[in-house]
C-alpha cells in the first residue's frame, strides 16, 4: 500500500498517480501540511500531477540501495547534510542550558520510547524481532543492574550534574510540540503494524550513530572532543558516550531486521510513509528540545 | 464499570440486578457460556433475578480481604481446593507424557505472554508497572544472560531431556483449546485497559506459587519431594524450580500493583470479570497440557 505521509489517506500498491493527485488536491486547497511536505521532501515548485507522481515514485525508490540504505539517506539528508538541524548545531560544543532542554524533553520521549516498542513486542510474531526488542527496552529504560543504568538514568544523572534534580525534570510537562510528537508514535504504535512502528523509531537512533560521516553527513551528533576535554560534566559524557555507542547497533540492527521482513510481508511503501513521518515529528520534537533550553538561558 | 465474565456484555458500576437479568436472560436461551459460568460460579439451581443478583453481589464482593486477598481465594476455588484441577493432579508425579505435552503447549503460552505483559508496557502510564513488566519478560521469555536462562529456555530443555527436539516443540501448531485460551488473552490485551490485562495474566502465576497451601489450597502445584529425588531429570527439576521460586514474588508483586491501582482508577470491577474471564481461558488450557500429553503416553 502507498500512503500519504502527512495523513491518512493511502492508495494502491505502486499508485504514485493516486498520491499525486491527492497532494495536487491539498495543495490547491493550501493545506500547509501537505505543502510543507512537498516542500520539504520533494520540489518548492508548483508542478501538474503527472510530474509530481515521478518525482514522488523517485523519493521512494529504494532499489538501488535497499530499504535501509534508503532510511539512512533520507535521514542524513534531513538532519546531517548542507544544514544539519539545529539542534545538532548546538550540541557540537553544548551550553548548559541545551543540555537541559535536553533532559527535559527527552526523558518524555523516552517513556515513549519503551511504550512504542512494547507495542512491536505485542504485535509480532517474529521471535528476533521480540529479543530484539527487549533488548533495547532493557538497554534505554529498563537498565542492566546496577552497573550498566539505562539511558533514562543516565539522562537524568546529566540534569543532576547541571543543577536540575530529577524530581524537578520529572514532573515538568513536555513541551506543545514534544507532546504533539508522542501523540504521533503512540497513535502509529496503537494503530499500524509492528513494522512501522519499528521504522517510526529505529532509524531515529541514527541521530547519534558514529558511523554517519560514513554515510554521507557533514558533522557527528557532537564534537567527540568533549568526551575527552573537561567542557561537558562527567555525567554529560556518560549519557553523551552511551549513546554514541549503544545506538550504532541499536539503528543498524533494527533496520536489518525492518528490511529483512518489510518486503516479505508486502509493507515496504507502508514502512517508508510512516518513516518519512516520524522524522518530520522527530524534526519538530528537536526543536522543542531548543525551546526548552531557551527557559535556562536566562536562569 | 460491572461487566460480565463471559461476553462483552457491560452495565452501570455496581449494577447486579443488571448483570443478574443478562444472566437471566442468556441462561433461558440456554445459551451454554453463560450457564456453564453460572454452575461453575454461582448455582447449578436455577433462581429469579433478584435471588441471582444477590449471589453476584457476594460473589464479587472484595470488601473485607481487598482485590488481592479476592483474586487468591477465587483463584484457589477454582484450581486448588476439594477437586484440584486434573492438571494439577497429574503434575504431582508426572509422567514423561505430561511433562511432553507442558512443553509443546506451554512454548505457545509463553509466547502469548511477552505479548500480553508488552501491552501492559505498551498503555500503563505508572512506572512501577512498567518497571514490573520488563522484569517478568526478562524472567519469563528475555532471559538475563548466560547464567540467568529464560523460563522458556528452561522449558525447551525439559523437552529435549525427555526426547523432544526443540525444533520439534517450536514447530507443533498449539491445540485448539490453547489457540482459543491465547486468542482470548489477546484479545484482552490488544482493547482491554493495562489493569484488566494485569489481572488476566499475574494470578494465573498463582499456579506455581508454593505459599498457596497457607491461603486454603489442599496441594502444591507438584510433589516438592520430585525436586530432591530422581524420578524427574535434571532439566525437569530446573524448570519446575524456577517456576516455584519466581512466580511466589511475581504474582504477589503484580496483585498489589492491580489492587493499588484499580481502586484508584475506578476499575475493580472490570478488572474482576476479566480476571474471572481469564481463569475459565487458563481452566481449558491446562486441559489442553493433558490432552497434549496423551498423544505422547502411546508414543
Amino acid at each position: 500500500m502507498t500512503k500519504c505521509a502527512v495523513c491518512t489517506a493511502s492508495f494502491g500498491e505502486g499508485d504514485y498517480d493516486g498520491l499525486s493527485q491527492h497532494f495536487v488536491g491539498q495543495a490547491e486547497k493550501s493545506d500547509p501540511a501537505h505543502v510543507m511536505w512537498l516542500n520539504k521532501n520533494i520540489t518548492k515548485k508548483k508542478c501538474d500531477v503527472q510530474t509530481l507522481s515521478k518525482n514522488l515514485k523517485t523519493h521512494f525508490d529504494f532499489r538501488d540501495e535497499g530499504l535501509k540504505g534508503w532510511m539512512k539517506r533520507r535521514f542524513i539528508e534531513r538532519f546531517y547534510r548542507e544544514k544539519p538541524h539545529p539542534f545538532v548545531l548546538a550540541l557540537q560544543h553544548p551550553s548548559k542550558a541545551t543540555l537541559l532542554g535536553y533532559v527535559v524533553e527527552h526523558q518524555h520521549f523516552l517513556r515513549q520510547w519503551v511504550r512504542s516498542c512494547a507495542y512491536v513486542v505485542a504485535k509480532t510474531d517474529r521471535v528476533d524481532v521480540t529479543l530484539y526488542e527487549l533488548d533495547n527496552i532493557n538497554t534505554e529504560f529498563g537498565g542492566l543492574g546496577p552497573d550498566r543504568p539505562s539511558h533514562y538514568e543516565l539522562l537524568l544523572r546529566m540534569g543532576e550534574s547541571l543543577g536540575v534534580p530529577r524530581e524537578q525534570a520529572l514532573r515538568t510537562p513536555p513541551l506543545p510540540d514534544t507532546a504533539w510528537a508522542i501523540r504521533t508514535w503512540n497513535e502509529i504504535g496503537e494503530s499500524s503494524h509492528w513494522l512501522e512502528t519499528m521504522a517510526a523509531m529505529h532509524p531515529l537512533e541514527l541521530i547519534a550513530n558514529r558511523n554517519l560521516k560514513q554515510d554521507g553527513a557533514t558533522v557527528g551528533y557532537f564534537d567527540p572532543t568533549i568526551l575527552t576535554g573537561t567542557e561537558v560534566t562527567e555525567a554529560t559524557k556518560n549519557f553523551l558516550r552511551e549513546g554514541y555507542e549503544a545506538d550504532v547497533q541499536h539503528s543498524e540492527e533494527a533496520m536489518d531486521l525492518i528490511e529483512k521482513y518489510s518486503t516479505g510481508l508486502g509493507r515496504a511503501e507502508d514502512v517508508q510513509a510512516t518513516f518519512m513521518k516520524s522524522i518530520d515529528a522527530f524534526d519538530r520534537y528537536l526543536m522543542a528540545r531548543l525551546e526548552r533550553g531557551k527557559e535556562f538561558e536566562s536562569a
